[in-house]
């Protein structure tokens, strides 16, 4: 068998010494067209630096409708996912079409079919991954999903190699582009729906973007970062998940006045030697912390591990280029291994396995507004209830006085570190509280992280 | 051959179908008793999760006084660099002695006795990265060197595979930890001698930290992205470069009135096809722009490209276990090649090699702080001389006076874009004008980015 240039030797490997990878596409939407973009642009390059020459052989598409535009024009198209499965002239199959049907029958009969599969779809491998690994296990083959998560950020890549030799205790990022555009326009002072309507104009968010939104989609992306992360499997159904839809311009004003910026976090973080906490919330950021710096519709992702510390990874989340630039690195690794006789590492952080632990197992300081009728006495059940559940009060902010005396005014308080379930409580007793006006708003707040004093080399 | 564990398709690869590599250490330094430190606890999960069981055979010391603490003293020792080099029960060579010689002979040594070489050294990478690039490709063996910059920042894997299919613009970052440290405590008071008192102190600076302050510890790490990212081959000595030792409290505090914070940053930018910009300085980067959270002796590198736009990575930059897990990384990366019969893929922009760009070729808006003696028409010579060479004044921010009326007063102006020729000969001038006292400080200042607008997918 002919070497792979890649690994010839040669410092400047040049076109003619590299080998050619037929690579078969499943959809050619956005992130299809991307990849075709990105090829049409630098194939050339690409085998220059990895010896691996990138040809797109043929697409699936649903309609030929759209899609007639840019490089994808020159991309020979097909109806029929059988074309590309089970090709004999296609190495490796690229599934770019979304959603849980038919991308997870297509990505198995790849893998059924003995080819490795390169895959964008976070909805697939967020619920159905480690049986989709295991498959291609079996099959000796690799299942590359770097695309999946965090568009072209190398987060995949980063906690299946870079953190090899390290025990991982915590992830949080910033998974949803769309919730950190609309959040960023809130803090200019746009309304919810003002916002929403701006990341629809531009394309940020879809014309349904309840999945956004809802924390839906971060919490599929937290599901596969939880599998690689601390070798748990969970149905990204089970991780507590609070999405952005109750947030208004008063609490993101609020946020800025005591030094805050609000972000929807996903976070992961080993509790016990084998429990796992893990939730997709708003959450408070300080002013100066890493992920306070996110902007637009960026995603970022914090590691924090035994030996490195933490490390934060930020940059753009999704779009067709970003995002197929994540898929053409994992088309040269597919190509590296299937050339190598290796399937792709597969990752599991131990033997046994970790599990979910109870959203009660968090602890944090907590923001709280609520909505009170300004009547003497409020206060003090307020901090009463709140003291018989051991959660102190660090600041009173605002007391709003509305024009009718009998008007609600809004107080403001953040606590000290409590406990979540503490909080429920505190919550649940709240609600019972005649002058109360509405539920109360609680948000959890990210405390400043301490700068680690590692040695210096 | 036996096929290896890694790649055998168990989902759960316990540590008796991981193989074994048998790495040899040449230095068991602060680096060096990191690895041994992380395999004494991390081994077996490695090898769980890799399919590579990491045995350090042994280590070279040059004197076996100290070191003989922690993980670190259960490692034979050696102080005959053959019996590592040579030595038949070795696979990879891991040089983590630092320094010039021996480390490149050593470094040389080993890829011609047929071992692959795992190094931290961004000394001898960045002067010989090229020539040992091609030593290793002449040999058909893997060269890696995640550590060399950037500590556990995966910075050069990421340059290597992650942009695999991208054409980088620009590389920009935070290379050095002792700087950053220095600069941090200057900005909460101290003056430049105790901040690196206090960075010696905290084990951040060495004895002689004048290759951190110099900024040449940086190029170094600079000169080694540059051939990454642009296939720019140069010697570290000839990028323009500016420590941070003539900065003082006045000129941290105008930074921060003026909505800025002080970093020594490396840059390297694309200007022409082939034409790079490449230097190390200080700059002022405004609050709320990634790089301006980087704390403590934290490193930072936002690489732009074409398809993914500014991507960030950030974390510790030095520190024992922190570089130690990127040499414990390659080490996975090193079996997994060495077993595959692939060496490590050689990175180069492209066919034809870039050039560095004289640094006049760079633009940006700056900063400049005089001190003149307080005469009528000073501030109008000044202006005159920034006119004539089409520097136009963005604010004058400060005019203290002092308590005599001869006293010299501090004059701070910002400008908006200009040329580096251009304030080449601004200085210049201004360096003739009878009323200065002692040559103006001027600071390049970073822009604060343009949010991308890309698409959701």
């Amino acid at each position: 068998m002919k070497r792979m240039a890649g690994s010839s030797g040669s410092l400047r490997a040049g076109r003619e010494q590299a080998r050619v990878l037929r690579v078969g596409l499943l959809g050619l939407g956005n992130v299809g067209t991307g990849v075709a973009e990105i090829l049409s642009r630098h194939r050339r390059l690409i085998a220059e630096r990895q010896g691996v020459d990138l040809k797109i052989v043929r697409a699936l598409v649903r309609s030929d409708g759209r899609l007639r535009q840019g490089a994808a024009h020159k991309v020979p198209l097909t109806k029929r996912a059988g074309d590309i499965l089970e090709a004999p002239d296609i190495d490796v199959v690229c599934e770019l079409l979304g959603g849980l049907r038919p991308a997870r029958e297509y990505i198995e009969a790849a893998l059924k079919a003995g080819k490795p599969v390169v895959s964008a779809n976070k909805a697939v491998l967020a619920r159905y991954g480690d049986k989709l690994l295991r498959l291609a296990a079996e099959r000796r083959l690799g299942l590359y999903f770097e695309a999946a998560v965090a568009g072209g950020l190398p987060i995949i890549r980063t906690l299946r190699e870079g953190l090899a030799g390290d025990r991982i205790s915590r992830v949080a990022g910033i998974l949803n582009g769309t919730c950190n555009f609309v959040l960023g326009r809130m803090e200019a002072g746009d309304t919810y729906a003002q916002a929403l309507r701006e990341a629809q104009r531009l394309g940020f968010a879809e014309a349904d973007p309840s999945l956004d939104v809802s924390g839906g989609d971060a919490a599929d992306k937290l599901a596969i970062l939880l599998q690689l992360a601390f070798g748990l499997t969970v149905s990204p159904g089970v991780i507590p998940t609070e999405g952005i839809t109750h947030l208004t311009p008063d609490i993101l004003a609020d946020a800025a006045r005591l030094g805050y910026r609000i972000k929807l976090l996903a976070i992961g973080q080993r509790h016990t030697a084998r429990g796992v906490d893990a939730r997709v919330h708003p959450a408070m950021v300080p002013v100066g912390h890493p992920l306070s710096t996110v902007r637009g519709a960026d995603n970022a992702v914090a590691v924090t591990s035994d030996a490195l510390g933490t490390t934060l990874y930020q940059g753009a989340g999704a779009g067709g280029l970003a995002t197929g630039s994540a898929v053409v690195a994992d088309l040269v690794e597919a190509a590296r291994d299937l050339w190598a006789g290796a399937t792709a590492r597969l990752v599991r952080s131990s033997g046994a396995p970790s599990t979910l632990l109870p959203p009660t197992a968090a602890k944090g300081p907590y923001y709280m507004r609520l909505r009170v009728v300004d009547r003497p006495g409020v206060l003090a059940t307020i901090t009463r209830i709140l003291g018989r559940h051991r959660v102190s009060l660090a600041t009173v902010l605002q007391r709003e006085h509305a024009d009718g005396a009998a008007a609600p005014v809004s107080v403001v308080m953040t606590t000290h570190t409590a406990s979540h379930a503490a909080m429920n409580k505190v919550v649940g007793e709240l609600s019972r509280v005649p002058a109360l006006r509405g539920p109360p708003v609680v948000i959890r707040i990210v405390e400043e992280e301490h700068v680690e004093h590692t040695e210096e080399t």
